[in-house]
């Protein structure tokens, strides 16, 4: 079972990690390498690493371990009979799915599906489900263009060898500073870090700043208001301005929180705004849901807190949902097979192990835990940002999906350093972000534990 | 244990296909899905279907299962205690990797790298490979043209929104009839057929037609020598049209086989002139080996045929491999962390597979199998192509890696759906080419069982 609390023992990284990290790096580049990690050893919400430190994991492998680690639920999945096909025989999905493929599809993805999307598209990480979320938006923005008319001919040529007509130059608009992957078309929607984009070619596609609101948005409705509607006419005369180029913008990408980039919300009014603009010139709406998706905001999907009056038109996912992949409107859906496709399109053994997750989630009302305990966290949060208001700023969140802002990025890597070196396992994001990403089981207690350690860091800085 | 011969008991799709097929259509588009599997029942070389029919598959879910459905080893390795936490604990690879990852890297890929190679990442997918492999042919082509110089502020800040000097014009060359994957980079060099392109923006890179040789090899190794000195020219005329416009070509990216596009083959000779060109030009050279790699031409890697004086910089894989990824030259490893880089970076658990994978291929001399299978299933095909000259022709292989091209589509449509009916399952590519993709366990009896039913399906046609 779960450790009761953290317990350091070495420096991290300490000599076992030091050590692999050389070897590791004789392979390949492993800056980005923080530590090794024991994975037998790690339990729930505590991750162990080789040099047996035992940590509170609040960044769970980026945010991508609904129930933490090796939960009884993922060690009966490995052993259930019926599984194990699903994990030794991989199948190329689009064109022989198991006997059971619709079943698993019914028990897992389409019982948590975002209200308005019935259809669904398996993936294997991000970065090909938003690749394919666009191409959906691609082929429907095109198929509309030709009014019911078949692929010409010269179409059908052309795009053979990247040429207009059958290969045109659409556009996706996208915010700053927002993230949706590293695959080309995907890092053409990502605008956060230059580690992520210097010396790659990539198409101009238009991007327009995120709204820059202030907290707590409470306090702050009508400025954040103001700043939300002039940022929907200069995304009005973005569009304007590409479609003018010739460079029609076929489409709009969003991440309903702003993840990567640095945690920055926007209001439902405005991601409302956003689709009925949308919708009004006939673009698709794609709501990149890889981070916020599964629960952490407390609604298994985070743009539910958004009340829209029309859902987006593809809702990706990937992350805590083990498997990666799309919801698309029915409308979005393409009318010949293999335009959406690759050999695998996705994984039967992850579909297996969401089973049990979503079951988790639904007997245990991990939902309502994600918001008890995100309301405490946030609490928490606030009062250290009125206890040291020169250093915090920001405290924001919805369910457990947190973060504070520090008042520099030095701060900000002295603290994580020094929470770390007692036990608590942070991220970072944005320019001076502490971020959040807990398990879905975390508690009032583990907070509690996380805090004393914040504060007492925070008063020694 | 495997069985014996194929079974047919009913059409194909029989009627439980069928029925499931409804079922997907209402959630997805389903239009690629041939029958749905029972992967319980499948065993060896021979894939069972819901209905019932057993059939002998020589195409093995588009040639990604090294030794077929549920072999010993693979549910081994599904019990292996120490396998487990792989299974259900899935990391963020790139920057916590478990304790054992080193290792299990030694034992499995690091293993089979080919000649040149001590460096390799991970991936998910041949897609993904394949792009990340172009950014670390970017990232050099660019670290070079710095000249030792960090990049600039402006190089920083311009790459954040798609613009230069930060994200520069580069292109990548590729070949007609090549494929590649369906990420937009990745998609940018695929050239195979319209349903993989349509409606699809990507960047305008250059590409040259691929040699059109003439089969079989031997008998026209001099018009075949000149054929592709002349395509080796059209190459060197293509990087100075594209370099003059201001859109250096940074690398050429090639199937050592190509295999969507029809599987074409090029000689050694050819290889090796784009091997001595990109070298020349300091730009980087990628073979994907996706399709080909993991034994299927009777070598590891394909390209290891070639007897190259140089490698290739960069090889890709995934399918057979279980795991996607590449190998590298240490001058192709980027300086700085988090370059090459997403959430997952791989999975361990497709590791913890494949490292059994390559103990079978090893023990049990796969490649030796491979090469004797494949002499005997190409001496077959060049048999029938004698037998039924006006119907077959250009019979060619490498190790179990064969095809054979029908005089026309309705030709090659109509013989596939007669020998599926009598229990042997095979895959199409390019115009009108039959492929063989079968396992790496596939012996002599099952060709024999194999050319049996050819032989009296063409004499039907
Ligand atoms: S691009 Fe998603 S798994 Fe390869």
């Amino acid at each position: 079972s779960e450790p009761s609390r953290p317990n350091v023992v070495t420096e991290i990284p300490g000599p076992k990690s030091k050590e692999l990290l050389k070897e590791l790096n004789q392979i390949q580049n492993s800056a980005a390498v923080e530590f090794f990690c024991d994975y037998d050893k790690s339990q729930g919400n505590y991750l162990v690493d080789v040099d047996g430190n035992v940590l509170l994991d609040l960044y769970t492998q980026i945010s991508s371990l609904p129930l933490g680690y090796n939960h009884p639920s993922m060690i009966q999945a490995l052993s259930k009979p019926e599984n194990m096909s699903a994990f030794i025989n991989r199948p190329a999905l689009g064109v022989f799915p198991p006997a059971d493929w619709v079943t698993r599809l019914q028990n897992s993805l389409l019982s948590v599906a975002p209200p308005g999307l019935n259809n669904v598209q398996t993936m294997a990480c991000g970065a090909c489900s938003v690749e394919h979320g666009l191409k959906a938006i691609f082929i429907k923005y095109m198929r509309d263009k030709r009014g019911g008319s078949p692929p010409t001919p010269e179409d059908l040529n052309s795009c053979v060898i990247n040429q207009e007509p059958g290969s045109p130059p659409l556009t996706i608009l996208s915010f700053d500073n927002s993230f949706h992957g590293r695959t080309m078309g995907a890092l053409a929607c990502t605008h956060s870090k230059w580690l992520h984009k210097l010396d790659f070619p990539v198409p101009d596609w238009p991007y327009v700043r995120f709204p820059n609101l202030k907290y707590p948005l409470e306090d702050f409705v009508n400025e954040n208001k103001a700043e939300e509607n002039k940022v929907l006419e200069e995304v009005e005369d973005k569009i304007e301005e590409y479609n003018k180029r010739g460079t029609p913008v076929a489409g709009i990408i969003t991440e309903p929180i702003q993840s990567e980039g640095g945690d920055n919300f926007a209001s439902p009014e405005f991601f409302q705004g956003l689709r009925d603009l949308t919708n009004k010139r006939g673009m698709g709406y794609l709501m990149d849901e890889v981070q916020t998706g599964c629960g952490a905001t407390g609604k298994f999907w985070c743009h539910e807190h958004f009340n829209m009056t029309d859902s987006p038109d593809i809702v990706t996912f990937s992350k805590k949902m083990l498997t990666g992949g799309f919801y698309n409107k029915e409308s979005f859906k393409p009318i010949e097979g293999y335009r959406i496709f690759n050999t695998w399109v996705g994984d039967p053994s992850k579909i297996a192990l969401l089973e049990e997750v979503i079951q988790v989630i639904q007997k245990e009302n991990l939902l309502d835990n994600v918001k008890v305990t995100g309301d405490y966290l946030l609490t928490g949060l606030k009062n250290m940002q009125t206890k040291y208001p020169g250093l915090l700023s920001k405290a924001r969140g919805l369910g457990t999906f947190c973060a504070i802002d520090f008042k520099d990025v030095e701060s900000r890597t002295k603290v994580m350093k020094t929470m770390r070196d007692k036990g608590i396992h942070t991220g970072a994001c944005g320019v001076s972000t502490l971020r959040f990403r807990p398990t879905l089981l975390i508690n009032n207690q583990h907070v509690d534990i996380f805090m004393d350690v914040f504060d007492s860091t925070l008063s020694s800085v």
